[in-house]
């Protein structure tokens, strides 16, 4: 194969309760590359769309470039060049997992050019590097469901230790992303660093309902575990009317809503496609009462990762 | 029914990572409790063996009395009257649930003699009032899974949420009590009261492990998440020979090991029975080497929780 065509689904990382450690990744919004072989060495970022002209087409500092490089550093390969494309059908800096979407299609559609040396699994590190150039630290939160697909449990950074949890068919998640910006280092920057032992308590347990709730399943145990006592009361003071859009999403159905990331994107999951469809535009509607436009997008959780397209 | 005798089974609570949060329940040892109906109203403790003459009948000081008259006030038959004799089949002070274990079967047995009129679930309040009595607060981790057997999460303590988990068939507790004292209040006043938010992030992430091992299942996954970074560093000074018997426990062949509890008792959870008998010999066998005794347990997951007993 010489050329081929991929698409990284958009994740939601921390998912409430789950701060560094969960993350799942939806069906749309997502992020698509071309990678082409030619006969010199280097990669050449030939196009960027749907970015508004703010991401660098220089290798070293485009997260698919040095998802790509350092992948092919890691096999021996760094004779093979490649032009790439790279098409965002996301918002960037939007709490959904923008830059993990970009490095995953990348690292991934190098590998299946390659001839699939690596499993899907062992390309988590490359793609992680990409993050490292986007966000200061290489976090595994969005690049591993946005690899592996599913909702995904990052046990532990060092080693690297992911777990792929089942998740119930009829789970929807809701996606608003308010048209504001929060900067992912101001986001963290805020975050108490020391926490009290019966709020650490109150988040473990929450943390353990959660995994449980997706495994049983049990809907009602989910929303009940969906409950952030330790980064979003920092956080949600970054987006304007973050108390009204999740009272909203509430009201109208959801089981649990809580922020996208570092933000500025709220996410709600539900029971059912048709609830997650009102709990969506009920969030779309609070933003716009008080003149903030935001897009909306819905979706299961997506099982696979990226997908090939037709070229 | 005028008489009848429960067996109520001891417990490991936090397991590891889950401080508060989680415990499971083993076949042996445990408390035997024979309540019998009588005319005039009130409950008389007539008879305590097994604790070397160290446990109150008076029964606002006893955890079995305390349990029957909560529950005998919220049922609203102070009227009924019962003798009780109390069998302990256990160590006090252990770390291994041995107030829960009276207080469950104490109320588990007047609940019979009732009639069943509260499910087995609902009579976890009463059970954790007699725990009051004993530690000061009205924890869970011991009273619900002594109560309902398996491995329990309590997600919440307002309002109490309590979540069952299936285990895997084939995992089995060691469990080593050393003749050395440890008292639980002690054993909480040297905890941290805050804790840095890389630490949380690091228990998190075992708690969801743990959690997702144990419902896979998942043994290496169990095993690998078996790790506490908050409380096991502060408790393990009280325990001589602490990190001695836990490297014996893992070197026999255990999954993971760390304090029952707020100990002195240790705990292991391997795969297989026979691997851990080894283990809880390795462990004995350790703790003999410093002129410590100690009384060893093997069992699977009790499933059950408390048991009728014949007459």
């Amino acid at each position: 194969m010489e050329k081929i065509r991929v698409y990284a689904p958009a994740t939601v990382a921390n998912v409430a309760c789950g701060f560094d450690i969960f993350g799942f990744a939806v069906n749309r919004p997502g992020d698509e590359i071309v990678l082409e072989k030619r006969t010199e060495p280097g990669i050449s970022i030939i196009e960027i769309t749907g970015d508004d002209g703010r991401l660098p087409k220089e290798v070293a500092k485009n997260t698919a470039g040095i998802a790509i490089q350092k992948y092919l550093a890691h096999i021996g390969r760094e004779d093979q060049g490649f032009n790439l494309s790279l098409h965002k059908d996301m918002p960037l800096g939007s709490g959904l997992g923008s830059s993990a979407a970009s490095a995953v299609a990348g690292v991934f559609a190098a590998n299946e050019l390659m001839g699939k040396p690596l499993t899907q699994k062992e390309l988590l590190p490359f793609a992680m590097e990409g993050e490292r150039v986007a966000c200061g630290s290489a976090h595994a939160d969005n690049v591993g469901p946005s690899l592996l697909g599913g909702f995904i449990i990052i046990r532990s950074y060092d080693p690297l230790d992911i777990i792929q949890i089942a998740t119930p068919l009829d789970l929807y998640a809701s996606i608003v992303h308010p048209h504001i910006e929060v900067n992912t280092k101001d986001a963290r920057g805020i975050l108490d660093k020391e926490i009290s032992l019966s709020t650490t308590i109150t988040q473990m347990g929450n943390v353990a309902g959660l995994v449980a709730g997706l495994m049983l399943p049990d809907y009602s145990l989910i929303g009940r575990s969906l409950v952030d006592v330790i980064i979003e009361p920092s956080r949600a003071i970054l987006i304007p009317q973050f108390a009204e859009v999740k009272a909203a999403a509430l009201q109208a159905g959801a089981l649990g809503c809580s922020i996208s990331g570092s933000g500025p994107s709220l996410f709600a999951l539900s029971k059912g496609e048709e609830t997650a469809k009102q709990v969506a535009e009920a969030m779309r509607d609070q933003f716009a009462l008080v003149g903030i436009g935001s897009d909306i997008f819905v979706s299961p959780i997506n099982q696979q990762g990226p997908m090939i397209l037709p070229n």
